[in-house]
């Protein structure tokens, strides 16, 4: 691990963890792993007269260059523009390649989410309303893939995440633990579940996942985009949008992770499972305490006559089981105390058009190397540690 | 203005304004104001067997107790029932009374809102597409009301803001020159018109709002709830919400406003507008910093593709043209050197179950006493001086 930009970041820790990094699936994922009955129907990646598609039991989403582009500059870096495999950068699918690019950032483990599954497995729930066999054969081929095969390239470095069938929340408890037990160290989840016409956090339904996710000892993990509604998910091969409706979304679409904290916090969820661990991914963490007060004053206020499930404010919660991770947040960063430094992890975003790959060291220095070491140390390896329950690498330790 | 709270309360400035507070329609607002052959129709109170009612055109909507409930408490002062006006504080719908009140709380100023209308209007929406000669009339009978009866009481002390008719951005345009005329001092917009499926701020219909208000010097208003959908905007008499997604949709109201002001930046209206000024209203201001930062990340590395207008960084904007009203925000005071000590507000949201009222300046003593001087005397009062361009009331000149 000997990152070029390692000279100039004098400060920062030797162990560098980024919790909110990305795969995008090598072509072969599903049509490796899914039984030859359902190989034809699952995910494959199909020749379009706008570059490759990735083409699911007859539908087709096209592989958005901005997914991917972390190497790219300008224009060319936020188009979204379909490319194909070949044109994109090899870390985003190739783990060895993977691990290259980390060392060149500096950054000792990756914590991954899925492409195409859409966060926490919506991509599936439509496929599942046809052939659920066929899309419970989706979900457990990528965990069974991302567990055994990517990530086992460097088991220390490359952390798995699980993706649900989550049209059966009974089956999604069982695969929590199936997917524990393959190595997962995190279960992604919607944050706001009605946007996917799922059932809110305060229904029973969703207690199996959590009991699954608190006995495993791994965190549920909501990441910004995953509450996108249903609908928005299939990315449409000719849309033209809005550009001022397009900014103004991507602005706001952080604070849809205060949606699913406040939703959960309510649901009483902290309170039923006070060992389970909940993670807000690349949502920034400058909204942390105007929301804990926020929560806390409706909890006050209305707590009389509303009744809902929870003995103590929602900040006690916060404080106690819930974690946030940032890009770049110097708004948030400067109410680090207010916040608390053992909530708050850092990622890279790799290798999204957002991520500070390959600067990630020098980025980090220009914008927080003079805070105090012990809170670099929490903030930007030692919490992801104990969240997810990790061992350092070899190559990181002193 | 001998408030009761007075002499615990050193260190406060002599001149209070709050800039969000709420009329009560009184019964006959419309009844004494419309033709004849338009009265029947318009908003009249009508008996019901759950309390009182507006009727409009037919269709009824509760007054629920919570909009005038800040001299009861616990879990009477937050509950959505119904009541009748004979039950409910009469400063809320009576200006006489208002004013003692405000002395009570030793608050000098209120700027006021409706209740009836929707916020900018909303009620009138779904009227207009019957009748929009009737909806035309009642949206000027609430301005006439408001300017010429009701704030003529002391008309330094209650600062009227109009309603528009939305339906048409043409005559909105004309009746904000008209509300001016009046006497209004701001201008109520819904602060994401397509959750009235109204156009977007981008559109140039609304062009002529804009300048109007420029023109006139008075600030547009954006006021949280004002942009609940449509279909929300009914209150419907026997609804049981469930708790947790009451308090969850409650917790998140206010961040509607920072998707409103994002539409506003990336439309380019602070600058196509550049003496137009803009206020969020009880949304707090703990967001504020996050926001701004994140406005100008999207804005950074996306215009080079979406070429929105802009020409400078959303937070040069808000720095010039926007304010934000807070009740009690100890994390976003926290923060007011980041936010920019003239850009804050304050306000008592009287009557709703809310509002500070009558222990106001009790409590900003208790959470911001030991503040600087300078601060308090701009976020109490100066800075609503400037931004609605107010007279200090005679009764708070030293």
């Amino acid at each position: 691990m000997q990152g070029t930009n390692r000279a100039a970041t004098r400060g920062l820790p030797e162990l560098i963890i980024s919790v909110d990094d990305h795969i995008i699936e090598p072509p072969d994922v599903w049509e490796a792993r899914l039984p030859a009955g359902l190989r034809e129907r699952g995910p494959r990646v199909v020749e379009t007269d706008r570059g490759q598609a990735w083409e699911i039991d007859g539908e087709r989403r096209r592989i958005v260059g901005i997914a991917a582009s972390a190497n790219r500059n300008g224009e060319d870096r936020f188009s979204m523009k379909g490319v194909r495999y070949s044109e994109i950068m090899p870390g985003a699918y190739d783990a060895k390649a993977r691990l290259a690019d980390m060392d060149e950032d500096g950054v000792a483990v990756q914590i991954l989410f899925d492409n195409l599954p859409g966060f926490a497995g919506a991509t599936f729930l439509e496929l599942a309303e046809r052939d659920p066999e066929l899309a419970l054969a989706c979900v457990r081929a990528y965990n069974d893939w991302l567990a055994a095969d990517w990530c086992a390239t460097a088991p220390t470095r490359l952390i798995p995440q699980c993706i649900l069938p989550l049209w059966d929340l009974s089956l999604s408890a069982d695969e929590v633990s199936r997917a524990a037990e393959l190595g997962h160290r995190g279960v992604l989840l919607p944050g706001v579940p009605a946007h996917l016409d799922l059932p809110a956090f305060s229904d029973a339904a969703w207690h199996g996942v959590f009991r699954s996710a608190e006995d495993a000892g791994i965190p549920i993990v909501m990441h910004i985009g995953g509450t996108a509604s249903r609908k928005s998910q299939v990315t449409d091969l000719r849309s033209e949008p809005d550009p001022v409706a397009l900014e103004t979304a991507k602005a706001m679409t952080p604070l849809v992770n205060c949606e699913a904290l406040a939703g959960l916090m309510f649901a009483g969820v902290p309170e039923l499972f006070p060992n389970l661990k909940m993670v807000s991914a690349e949502a920034g963490i400058g909204w942390w305490p105007y929301l804990s007060e926020r929560l806390d004053e409706i909890y006050t206020k209305h707590r009389l006559w509303e009744k809902t499930p929870l003995t103590a404010p929602p900040s006690e919660y916060l404080a106690r089981q819930v974690y946030a991770s940032f890009i770049l947040d110097d708004a948030g960063m400067a109410s680090r105390e207010l916040i608390g430094r053992d909530r708050i992890m850092w990622s890279s975003d790799y290798p999204h058009a957002d991520s500070t790959w390959p600067n990630s060291r020098q980025l980090l220095t220009e914008h927080y190397g003079q805070l105090p070491e012990e809170d670099l140390t929490a903030i930007l390896g030692g919490n992801a540690l104990a969240v997810y329950g990790l061992t350092v690498p070899a190559e990181a330790r002193d």
